[in-house]
């Protein structure tokens, strides 16, 4: 199909597929012509995973390259796929403190969690309560106990999925846990919002908006 | 302080600095003279909460900017601060279909929750499950019922946390919903990778890296 039809059926503009293709996100398409260029069903199906990844997921344009290449390579062992769909979590350019990756250690390990030293999701949590320090907001911290068991909830519901396509080859678990992780994140986001309307409702009286 | 010393003590570039007062996150400093700016502790403490949205949490500048404008509002009503900060959330550009929106309201209310229509975390959930359509991925809509347990537990945690702040005053009440509601995401985010790779480690036995 030409680009045009591309753009109809992914509902990407053809400025961002062309923009897609030179950063390496997706495949060129089969020159034909002068000024023209065929794509395929796969060009379709990578734009919908591109799509899911930076407007669904909100990440950045580098990032959705990183993950994408992890999902690509059918040599790339799971853990490993594992580990860059993690990366796809937002860095801080400082390091955290080592008072704020204790204090997510304790609080896993008070759990029953195995902590993982490389894990990438610890610098990324002491991040946030470093962050809570410095606005003066220590007292925020006391959501980490409820925040912990509830990403053991999330995690348990993650791994039943992942386990159920393990025999579907590594290629479904790949994505499986690509698209579940990023995605995945934009879902609970949602539900947060969701629940604490809710939540603010059953405390507080009714809110603004009425119920569906 | 000048604009040398402020970058230091935040850990801001200059260059960013001028940006964030050119798109109205930061008020301007002081003009002292020909090329010369003074800012305040004020200044500081804004960019901690600056940073904090867009480095750790991950928000466009233009997010960052409609979240603070919310804060910065003292007559904002505790409803609409929080309608705000759920505002925070990435958007599709394509709206969810009905069917999307009903399954994830069927989910909410299966847990009890009263739903919404114009909270927009609904349209955001129901976007991720069109996205796992649109993958040929419905099956990883499995993980919906664990996924609305959790946010429960969170919002919970969220609630009790600004309930404590009440008679803070409603500037505090403020800051606590913008700055909870999206360093919440990205601690939960971080704590579920780690939840991810502890829970993998009790299934399929030793994951790469090793235990801290």
């Amino acid at each position: 199909m030409r680009i045009s039809e591309l753009a109809t059926r992914s509902g990407v503009s053809a400025a961002s597929i062309k923009w897609y293709a030179r950063e390496g996100l997706l495949p060129a398409g089969n020159r034909t012509g002068y000024n023209q260029t065929e794509y395929g069903e796969e060009h379709l199906a990578r734009l919908h995973l591109i799509r899911s990844l930076i407007e669904v997921g909100g990440l950045s344009v580098a990032a959705a390259r990183n993950v994408l290449a992890a999902a690509d390579d059918p040599a790339h062992p799971f853990g490993d796929t594992l580990g860059i769909a993690q990366a796809s979590l937002p860095r801080s350019t400082t390091p955290p403190t080592a008072e704020s990756v204790q204090q997510v250690t304790d609080a896993a390990r008070a759990q029953g969690w195995e902590v993982f030293d490389d894990n990438p999701g610890l610098p990324a949590a002491a991040a946030v309560l470093d962050r809570y320090r410095a606005l003066g907001r220590e007292d925020l911290a006391a959501t980490l106990p409820g925040y912990v068991r509830a990403a053991e909830i999330v995690a348990a519901a993650d791994l039943d999925c992942i386990t159920k396509h393990l025999d579907a080859g590594p290629a479904t678990a790949a994505q499986t846990v690509v698209v579940g992780t990023v995605l995945g994140d934009a879902l609970l986001a949602g539900l947060r919002r969701m629940a604490q309307a809710s939540e603010s409702h059953r405390r507080f009286g009714p809110t603004p908006g009425s119920p569906s």
